[in-house]
């Protein structure tokens, strides 16, 4: 079975674990063979330059996690990690100090900076990185070009401005405590789906939506022209799991982003968001999958409720199942 | 007092706690004040990007020396010094994996790096690098252009080539065994001096050639054009300080560098390999310090044998006013 799956970082990399299970696969690690083909297209908005280093955090939290190396606590990040580098670069007054730089994270961002310098595309950097680590899953990157979430806030410096700061500087130094007037994906206009990413689109038996941000995540790779139109082509069926339980974020911080584009924090609000494939003009749901004990009304959308707590794989991969079942689609 | 070194690294470095100290200076950090302006033309033919970082060994030793942040055992590299990052590119498999990579040494090469690509020069992105050391002591490169020490050996797998490799990979992964053929300093014939070096040449009352390696170290910084010219015009005497003691060199394998260019490992010939600056066309020794007990004739240059290992910063600060004292320089 050919399974496509849009995710963003902590919470996708956790669901991407549940799809390989409920496709009995290693949750962990690849198979040798497999009849399965599990292709992630992995939000690359949060992406930033630090340092002269190219930091991809949801694709590295994805191969880390499905390889093993993830510190399970934190849920990004090497297990193990040592801070060496950091705390020197903060010696040297170098900014920025408020961005969680590893010191084994910095290897992949070392190897993963000279390859881009050295013109190899992201997707090309993606593969070479993943050869060591092995996710079992194919990890597409949206686009192989620049797309940068930028969110507008209130000038500190000036309550009368506004300016716009990088999607990180926002989520991890302030903790999306400024308000966001709105969330700007720079770049995207221009931006091409990677190689490969139509493809697998166009040739899935079902496409999947983790709980990833609906916004800033999820909705960044839906707004590289042509995905949306490819998702809304596809003959396979295309199911999406909320992110929202019980009217609140099942992951932090989601809503602050939700309602930077009006949309409230609900699962039948994001549900309709997305919108149907039949009968929406922009629409890319044939299913959604909610929390258990919720009634959600997304006109043209077959929903259904089902535990949603990611709380360890087994629960994970009968998300999964449960999103197969939901568009009448047979798991492994 | 107006005085200028030429050095290499570690050598050069240790030389420089000397001449801060004769002078009256704290050896290591700065004086608020002090009446005394030393400038040290530092080597940068041994620099290499590796794994995409700009490292400048022989500036990052005089800086962290200086500075009093060296390991003070090894001579090179951060006291302190861990390996997290080296170890993971090596997890990667990312060549080269025999560079000794100190995880506090990469932010200083992210740094660089990122001024580098930004557009600044070396020398300045020295002086912001210093900005946090203060080495009491102007660290100059001796060119902002990009000049690269290269050996020729014998090609390992085709012993009927030569190959050229990069001084580094001779000297540190190779421990500079593989007889060198010739050694060329790459970039060198349209270098130009880093701004300052000249001036510091001809305003200083004394230069010292630290004894640092004479082929690879003193002798790339002669060969940036200008830089030889300027010292046969200074009106301050130029001093040199023999690295050869009995026949051997004072720090591993300069012997090998100098039978590259046919000259002995002798007091004497490298003292004449220098040469004169009265009395040979391309000589710039007024002076030149020999190890106690040595019988050493260089026509045209003042002689002196007196203690040359630099066991302790005393020691080497007696060399220094021994320096002084050959050429009729009163010191501090």
């Amino acid at each position: 079975m050919k399974v496509v799956i849009l995710v963003g970082g902590v919470g996708g990399a956790r669901f991407l674990l549940g799809v390989k299970q409920a496709l009995g696969l290693p949750a962990i690690g690849s198979a040798p063979e497999s009849p399965h083909e599990v292709t992630a297209l992995v939000n690359t908005g949060d992406d930033v330059w630090m340092h002269g280093l190219r930091i991809c955090p949801d694709l590295d939290t994805c191969m880390y996690t499905l390889g093993g190396g993830i510190d399970k606590e934190r849920g990004w990040g090497h297990s193990g990690e040592t801070w060496t580098v950091k705390e020197e670069l903060a010696e040297y007054g170098a900014e920025p100090t408020w961005f969680g730089l590893g010191d084994k994270d910095i290897a992949t961002h070392l190897i993963r900076s000279r390859m881009l310098r050295a013109g190899y595309p992201l997707s090309q950097v993606t593969e070479a990185l993943c050869d060591r680590w092995q996710p079992g899953v194919r990890l597409l990157p949206m686009s192989d070009d620049r797309v940068e979430t930028h969110v507008v806030i209130d000038d500190p410096e000036d309550p009368d401005q506004r300016k716009a700061i990088h999607f990180q500087e926002w989520w991890v130094r302030y903790r999306a405590e400024p308000k966001a007037h709105s969330i700007v994906a720079v770049g995207a206009d221009e931006a091409k789906p990677a190689p490969g990413v139509l493809e697998a689109i166009a040739g899935a038996d079902i496409v999947l939506f983790a709980p990833s941000n609906p916004v800033v995540s999820v909705g960044t790779t839906l707004g590289v022209p042509g995905i949306r139109d490819a998702l809304r082509k596809t003959r396979a069926k295309v199911v999406g799991v909320s992110p929202i339980i019980g009217g609140k974020a099942l992951r932090g911080m989601a809503d602050a982003c939700l309602s930077a584009i009006g949309v409230e924090t609900s699962a039948e609000a994001v549900g309709r968001h997305y919108g149907s494939r039949k009968e929406s003009p922009e629409g890319v749901l044939d299913g959604w999958l909610v929390s258990e004990g919720e009634t959600v009304d997304v006109p043209g959308v077959a929903v259904r409720d089902v535990p949603l707590l990611m709380s360890d794989v087994d629960a994970t991969a009968a998300m999964v199942r449960a999103a197969f079942d939901l568009v009448g689609v047979s798991g492994a």
